[in-house]
């Protein structure tokens, strides 16, 4: 059997010593760097780039090779939170229990290592060694892929719809889009670039496109169901704030019963599309599972 | 005699045409694409795009092959102003003769509007076509100079210096590390990636260094300058402002007229950096000039 908390902890150890080593090698400014520190080793769960390296290795490839795509993923995750937070944006004072970066530091603060961990993402998938220059234009098709799916295309479009989605009900529809975008182009780009730093051939790129796409979306519902029924102690933020906001959720617009159900359901798609893949693939099918049961 | 007027005007039709045809082709959201079209079409003088496609003209390159590199800087330059003009950073209402992007549209898009321009800089770097795998080696060297520039190392920790520097006051050496990273490191890289794509030898990239450095601290001075004695109708932004806010300047630490004798100094120093080059360096030559003599 599968030992996914094993498999996490010792993932997670090795993002975090490689994102504390790269923060230390790219110091200047003592509170921005502090700053940039607070929200990146902040306790994250390390979704993004553990899914890259699951990615890695599901297609026979070593995940040290993908090490930097997993802690650029990271970086850009960690930025967009920052300034989701922001007091113009949702203006949340609480983030994995501790408050927020503008709360810590300040607003400009807040706004500069949000854009400085975006733009330190792209140095570090610039500033890979490699061996032969095959393997430059394949950062180059790294970098493509993470700025289209964190862009005006990806990640910061699904912001703005779900900004405009305020006081306004969403059909689900509507949903699925601004998720999509959201949150799931960045977990697709997470397995595509793992991947394809693994040499993976087409096919298998397109499974773990379908893959992607099923526990992107489940991961969104699983967070809607939390905000419901979870524990804010474990969740180190507020329950109940979607319905207090009137947030368009899944719970809200299917029901808590058949959220759970069409969790259930992408999960079992995700799973589908890793049937072709052998005993490399565990990892991310215990991740699959785990992204709906997760506490937090 | 070279005809900058000319040449500035030629140059800024080429790269903004290059920029409009890259914002229709990476359409997404109906409110993120007006903001983000809002600002980079505002305008602008294009000083970083021209001097980079100059730098690949003095190697005796071909500025078509650093056209996404120049387009890129000044996507750069255009979010910083974004975030910079934000009610939390400068609270700036008027930047060339128009509303602010915040004022324009709201706070949330703004600093969405600034991320995406930053995200899709490294987008068109990485997807620039090239026709050997040497040259995907020489774009990451590109991204990788860009993003440290733009980075926490560079212009980041600049706007950082000055906010801090609000209500102290400076000593002039304090004010050059400020401006050398607020501005001149992307000026710097500007002409660096300009050079490297046009394949400019070590010594070339040292004179080329020199003469960045010079520039990018005379086009501050020139700035503090005009905020004295600038024509706000000709600026489109009021004048007079920093001395209002007190800030630290040129001007108020060293008295205008040795304020524009250093700039003098700077730019003589500038030209010296550009003795061995041919007449291929004339359009950097005349823009040394033309910075501190600009008026606007």
């Amino acid at each position: 059997m599968f030992d996914l908390k094993n498999y996490l902890n010792h993932k997670s150890r090795v993002v975090n010593d490689t994102l504390e080593n790269i923060l230390l090698s790219t110091q200047q400014g003592e509170t921005i760097n502090k700053a940039l520190k607070y929200s990146l080793m902040a306790g994250g769960k390390r979704i993004r780039p553990i899914l890259c390296l699951a990615a890695t290795e599901a297609v026979d490839g070593n995940p040290k090779d993908a090490l930097m795509a997993a802690c650029a993923l990271e970086m850009i995750h960690t930025y967009s939170l920052i300034h989701d937070d922001l007091p113009a944006m949702d203006d949340d004072k609480l983030r994995r229990g501790k408050p927020t970066c503008h709360v810590a530091f300040d607003e400009a603060t807040a706004i500069l290592a949000g854009d400085a961990l975006l733009t330190m993402a792209f140095e570090i998938l610039a500033s890979v060694p490699f061996e032969n220059n095959g393997q430059a234009a394949k950062w180059l098709q790294v970098i493509r892929i993470i700025a289209i799916a964190a862009g005006s295309r990806g990640m910061i479009q699904g912001q703005m719809l779900d900004i405009a989605s305020e006081g306004r009900r969403l059909n689900v529809s509507d949903l699925e889009s601004m998720h999509t975008l959201k949150t799931g182009a960045l977990i697709e780009a997470s397995l595509q670039c793992g991947a394809l730093l693994a040499e993976a051939d087409k096919a298998q790129l397109g499974f773990l496109k379908t893959y992607a796409r099923n526990i992107g979306l489940a991961f969104q519902v699983a967070d809607d169901i939390l905000n419901v029924e979870g524990n804010p102690e474990v969740m180190g933020k507020a329950v109940g704030t979607d319905k207090l906001n009137k947030k368009s959720t899944y719970p809200s617009l299917l029901g808590l019963d058949a959220s759970k159900q069409f969790a259930q359901k992408l999960i079992h798609q995700a799973l589908q599309a890793l049937e072709t893949f052998d005993n490399k693939a565990e990892p991310l099918r215990a991740m699959a599972t785990y992204i709906i049961e997760r506490k937090r």
